[in-house]
């Protein structure tokens, strides 16, 4: 993905028109997606009489995708998911076809998921509630500087489930620094423009970082609004985007402490 | 519970200093907790053989409360709930302790809870996401009439699941009078600021709607708003309060259609 990099003059302009700065907060404000990984490796081990970890991880994300509709997204959704992409491996594959761990048949018993696997699979989903908040480099010395400043009010925007995100901006500490906090149940044009109509804040004034060019930048640069992008090593394949990105409002960096050089 | 009822002075007071006003969602927009009781009937017939029914909706009640910390409210959490009852039910009666709906021993098979039945589980309580829209009597002229009178913000101000509670706003219809949503976590005095902040409103300019004293009305109260209190007919054993309430900023009816002659 390619990005312009920012100039000075633009930023100039930035600082003084923007108020509302909203930050993403999973994989911009504190790590989340490696304990997403972490609890899908400890899926694969559970359900390894089944099918091959690939296989797995696989038909997780596909149960994952057909329920963002229903389900929306967060630690409760994908405790869902899990659980029924489990009973699809049960039945799909006990007694019936014994598999290894390469995926070719073998004699291990295969017999179907236990209540006792059932609930471990909710506890592998709902341990996510709970993951230690590791917050990333630069974000809280921004935080403070931009609270400070009495310029901008702070604001968290982002995705997930609605009580855990907001008990982890608790729980990081961070919470302080921001004016108020909004859990979407989906980011798109429709979903940032009830949010400014929310905050009485018109688009040009409004100003997104965060790690999701496709749910943290492109929409709020088409409702009007001004985009930084701060990338994450490790991103959730439904939040990736192809090709090139360039936009008079869009401005890249590598982390948070890039930004304590601009404000 | 005793109510002071809404004298007309009062009344005039609060049309003229009231700017936003909030209504809480399930069953005072919409009818919601029948819903929920119907899932509970579905959910004891599928536990038939472990437990009689009174015992099964006992064990789910205590496990809701104990989840409301972590869970939240809304479908998601009930259907983790109802998964984590079902297991427990399995792993205490299966092949140990045979009983017959009376409770009582029989020879009736107690075999674990199948990975069908745990299908079963997830669809009785995600059935909820799509429950008929049924909107309570009075509401929609209540909501035209404030909307029209340009006079008022009005919020939809409910807890639930974050997406679950959007979807059957816009499924209803009636979310062109609407300002704005607020899904909350909990429904306290520290949410309730948040949110008055949130929307820059003073707690003397905000009336809430609801059919929760607890939820809706006392928080509210307590942050120096004003609430109109309208039962419904069900009530969650969870959102019940005991005693007497009177407060002078507290205002009573039976049903949105009173309310039509008072705005």
């Amino acid at each position: 993905m390619y990005l312009q990099p920012a100039k000075e003059t633009d930023m100039d302009n930035l600082r003084e028109k923007v108020k509302y700065i909203a930050f993403d907060a999973d994989d911009t404000l504190w790590v989340n997606e490696p304990y997403f990984r972490e609890a899908e490796a400890r899926y694969c081990a559970l359900l390894a009489r089944f099918a091959p970890p690939q296989e797995i991880i696989d038909t997780l994300y596909q149960t994952e995708l057909k329920n963002l509709a229903p389900y929306g997204y967060g630690a409760k959704a994908f405790t869902l998911s899990l659980m029924e992409t489990a009973i699809g491996f049960s039945n799909r594959y006990s007694g019936v076809h014994p598999r290894n761990s390469s995926g070719e048949d073998s004699l291990q018993s295969t017999h179907p998921l236990t209540p006792d696997e059932m609930a471990e699979v909710i506890r592998i989903g709902t341990s996510l509630i709970n993951v230690p908040m590791e917050i990333l480099p630069g974000v809280e010395q921004l935080l403070k500087k931009l609270h400070e400043s009495g310029k901008y009010r702070l604001i968290v925007a982002t995705k997930g489930d609605l009580l855990d995100q907001n008990r982890k901006l608790q729980r990081s500490g961070l919470d302080k620094y921001f004016h108020c906090v909004e859990v979407m149940y989906d980011k798109n044009e429709k979903t940032y423009s009830e949010l400014l109509k929310k905050l009485n804040c018109k688009p040009r004034e409004f100003l997104m970082i965060g790690n999701s060019m496709k749910s943290d930048i492109l929409p709020v640069l088409n409702t009007g609004g001004n985009g930084i992008y701060i990338p994450f090593h490790s991103t959730w394949e439904h939040e990736k985007v192809e090709g090139e990105v360039s936009h008079p409002n869009l401005y890249a960096c590598s982390t948070c402490e890039d930004l304590l050089d601009i404000f």
